[in-house]
């Protein structure tokens, strides 16, 4: 694989928190990025270039592509067609596939489960004929998501008995479905991976995730989780990864049940860096987005380690308004996004507490 | 003095390297940059916005002016006069004062030296005139030092006999200089403070500098200097920030002699972030880059503490070639300046090892 010298130009599809911060830890390498959106985000005000275009401009994308040395995309929603347009141009990394399979939870949970991985059980559904045997297959409570377009727990129903099927399929627009059984858990975590073209993977302290409402609240490393359980954890997402022939950042969600026969169970994994590796801007020497980048431009990768514990929060909506008093608290280390309106559930940007490990050396 | 709120522009007089770890700095905090500079430099590639015209060019200074909330400047010789132009309009932090003082090393040694702090015996040079006396009141060897525009050695010649003088100051153009007394040293150090408008200080570990050529090398924390000295070395420095009611981040550069009657002498000072801080980035919570950011917007400073014991290294000219290595060596945090051609004597980067302090808490 080529290795890209500084100077070169990153392209980024999408122009939101995870391109800005991208941008900013290609610029430390010397990188100039070009992102392209299609509406004005966070990205856009630290790219050396913005294209403002739909993603389905054909003629804008081959521009873009033609002007940068390596692509990647920073949300999973990226319109297929688009990725592959510029593909033909320039290398995507991390791919196109995992993109596909990233945009489809069928596909998803299929190829997981297909490579022997535990997933809650699940089942397709794309109308009223598929509503018994997909309860039988996930049994109840379940939940009900749109196979397309989820993110931050839109398009997904907790569905407690059957009889409320019916109206949860109505709620979702009757759009092709997939029925997941509710899984019990203890806590759940992520897995951060960085893989280089030539196969190299290196794995971040597995953080301990809490979410609300869908949306992720708080990242903390280390967890309690004991080291078998975290080798496997590890081993999970890496086999993912190679299964994909991986460039780049990788991020595995698991729900973690303790002891039993399947400690970990794959919710599901996001094809790009994400909120749950943030805490690594502050608590390791290479964060997330360094290595990322590091992987798609064919540079050695940075260590994943950690100086510092941690823990990350998200500051959703209005909590950004608190930006005051957390700049002036001692060991906080604030992150703003620069969005404009601090709407309910939009992430405005994430604090993270760190704490120097005493037994570091 | 006004907070500014996320979202708010700082403007930039300057486009180098520190211009572009200032600006990746603010966006961190969600601010946007817009940079003004007469050439395209490092600090374009990563701002919202970017001015390119001349610093005599008040139209466009005004422009730049009403787009932006604060100023500030990433080096000392921004014309005065450009700088007056902006501060009519919006503050200009530091202000005025600092900038006018760093740039004429007379006006500085004498200012310096009026608040009882130790320089080198130094005078002023106009002419073959001056000669005589100059040299009686420094002694040899000394050093000739245009008083105007110097920096990373240059404009400077060392005078051993003195009958030298006559070709050195020849050799810088006859331009106004300084005639200054060479100094014994064991070692040279800086002083890097921040300061907000209400008046507090707050100091980042002394780093321990190495020039070569007149061009900083390496800077290392922590310096062995035993704590009474670096707490008078704070004094001096926390001093002449008081003096000038200073806003943002201060560096004062000063030899040290060890024990004697004046273990510390105060070379020069740069009203601005500066290279023997880069170290700052990787071993500390907050940088000096945004701790400037945030003092000149009126936010709480951050901490200064560091988590890492750290030294740092300039990449210069050819130097830059050996990335690839760079980046592949546990413990070093690569940073390239996005700079074109390798000049030599041109800083294009610098690396940065750090190891955790085992005693940190």
């Amino acid at each position: 694989m080529q290795v890209l010298p500084p100077g070169s130009t990153i392209g980024i599809l999408g122009g939101g928190q995870l391109g800005r911060m991208l941008v900013l830890a290609a610029a430390r390498l010397g990188f100039k990025c070009h992102v392209y959106s299609d509406v004005a985000g966070p990205a856009c005000d630290v790219a050396a270039t913005t294209t403002l275009a739909g993603f389905d401009d054909l003629a804008a994308l081959e521009r873009f592509a033609a002007s940068v040395d390596v692509i990647t995309y920073e949300f999973e929603n990226v319109p297929l067609a688009a990725a592959a347009a510029v593909e033909r141009m320039r290398p995507v990394r991390p791919g196109l596939k995992p993109l596909q399979v990233a945009q489809d939870r069928l596909t998803e949970k299929r190829l997981v489960s297909g490579l022997g991985i535990p997933v809650a059980p699940f089942a397709a559904v794309e109308g009223a004929d598929d509503f018994d045997a997909a309860m039988r297959k996930t049994g109840l409570p379940a939940i009900l998501k749109t196979r397309r377009l989820g993110y931050d727990g839109k398009g997904q129903v907790r569905i407690e008995a059957a009889d409320a099927l019916a109206a949860a399929f109505d709620s979702i627009g009757r759009a092709p479905a997939t029925l997941e059984g509710v899984v019990s858990f203890s806590c759940e975590v992520s897995v951060l991976l960085v893989r280089s073209a030539a196969g190299e993977t290196r794995f971040y302290t597995i953080p301990v995730n809490r979410h609300e409402g869908g949306i992720l609240r708080s990242s903390t490393v280390p967890s309690a989780l004991p080291e078998p359980h975290q080798a496997r954890a590890r081993d999970i997402a890496g086999a993912l990864a190679a299964a994909f022939d991986y460039v780049g950042v990788l991020a595995v969600e698991m729900f973690y049940a303790g002891d039993g026969p399947e400690p970990l169970i794959v919710n599901e994994f996001a094809p790009r860096v994400h909120n749950s590796g943030h805490w690594t801007i502050d608590a390791c020497a290479v964060s997330q987005f360094e290595n990322h980048i590091r992987a798609i431009a064919g540079w050695p990768l940075g260590t994943s380690g950690r100086h510092s514990d941690a823990q990350m929060h998200n500051l959703i909506g209005s909590e950004v308004d608190g930006w005051v008093r957390l700049a002036a608290e001692p060991g906080a280390a604030l992150h703003l996004y620069g969005k404009g309106e601090a709407r309910p559930g939009r992430k405005m940007g994430h604090v993270t507490w760190t704490k120097t490990r005493k037994s570091a050396g």
